[in-house]
């Protein structure tokens, strides 16, 4: 067993889909979470900045000496994680490898569609790990940079929101995937919309929820789950900016009470 | 006369609809541009974030011993710009003072709208500045958090423009404003649907514009004008990103080629 926290970062408020998904699967564990709202979004930025926040944001997860380190942001995941998992001691999982095992055993018909950020989609990342699975999958990528922002100003069922996600996804829909990566862990927010456009023959693949499962899956494999002798979990949330509009708006991400537990830290000293 | 340059810098590339005005009123002029694209956006960020950004911005083009400083940015003229003037002996003008010089002197009706970002509507400096020039002038502001996003992602004229804007907009015109102050400089790729939805007897003040033509009556006021003695005038652009996707949205902002002119610094060090 062992009783250290499990260090969870995003660019902002997108990852506590994930940290959700992980109070569910693992209720006995202890989280740290930091949401880089200072630098958020990072959908947009380049691989150069991408590697120099997540480095920062790993290392300042690793002042509080966690036994894993989760990134619940897509961008993160693909664009930074291959690149710099080798630099850190704690392990370190991204959102990718947990939503492709899920997927990869969802497709019936070998065509997945995978939807993220401009970074998500331009690392290529999902396509590289499906098919080193299967080659004979086929792959259908799509940037969609409207969903972050839809999401972080409550467009959550709009008649926008329909439109703009109907933009996006005509092609993946035309080209009869039977399952759809929501690479980003903003957009379960907006899975309603989704669902309704892609049909419910479509499997969608939650990556929060899928690195929630996996995490599971690795914590007990290698002995590391918390044992449960205390009282209560302890939950910390860490921001780089901002605490009360996180607190405010985390509440709806997360379904729960945040208040009190958020703490502002200065990332660009990590 | 000073031939030494003007600095201009703004949270992304929102500011180049101002530094487009610039080179039109003072062709003479050499510009430093400074666009935050590893830190955008600021609309969204608390005060406290946007006056560590908005010094570190000014520290970083008082590198370039320039004559005076345009924040091209509504958020950071409103939110921060008020409270360090004092700190810096180089002159800095935003783009508040321009905008309400114009407002007040184009309004019939005394009923000004404001639109802008979060922070900038959040600051509540330009109801202040309006009053303070006519305490009989009626104001209404409203946030577009919404706008940033869809002129960064091309939705310049849309159905989905039109939908946000009439949501944003319709109770400033219930209110019978006769003006209407772009607040940010991003919202005049959107001008026109904007103007479609106000009406033809509704002025909007373009705050970039504006501050162009301030910093004319300034600089010509204070004889700080370039004695225009060189062949070819000098602009340089500085990002905190990548400098590709600056070059290409650059241009359709500032309807100018700059490819080769941009250069990339970390902002973090300043």
């Amino acid at each position: 067993m062992d009783n250290k926290c499990i260090g969870v970062f995003d660019s902002g408020l997108g990852g506590l889909t994930a940290v959700k998904q992980i109070i569910n699967e693992l209720p006995k564990e202890d989280i740290i979470y930091f949401g880089d709202t200072g630098r958020v979004p990072y959908g947009s930025r380049s691989k150069e900045t991408l590697l120099k926040y997540t480095r920062g944001d790993i290392r300042f997860l690793n002042t509080f000496d966690v036994k894993i380190i989760v990134i619940a942001c897509g961008t993160a995941s693909s664009a930074a994680l291959p690149a710099i998992k080798d630099e850190f001691d704690v392990p370190i999982i991204g959102v990718i490898d947990a939503a492709v095992y899920a997927a990869v055993r969802a497709t019936k018909n070998k065509k997945i569609g995978v939807i993220g950020t401009a970074g998500t989609i331009k690392s290529g990342e999902y396509e590289k790990q499906i098919k080193a699975y299967d080659s004979e999958m086929q792959t259908f990528a799509k940037a969609c940079p409207m969903f972050v922002p839809l999401v972080e100003n409550g467009y959550f069922d709009t008649e926008v929101t329909r439109i703009i996600v109907a933009e996006y996804l005509e092609e993946i829909r035309n080209q009869g995937v039977d399952t759809l990566i929501l690479g980003c862990t903003h957009y379960p927010l907006i899975e309603k919309v989704i669902r309704e456009y892609m049909g419910d023959d479509v499997t969608l693949i939650n990556s929060g929820a899928e690195v929630a499962k996996y995490l599971k899956k690795k914590l007990t494999k290698e002995n590391l789950l918390h044992d449960g002798k205390c009282d209560e979990n302890q939950y910390r949330y860490y921001v780089s900016d901002d605490i009360s509009s996180f607190e405010e708006l985390g509440g709806i991400f997360l379904e729960r009470e945040i208040n009190g537990q958020v703490n502002k830290i200065d990332i660009e000293k990590y």
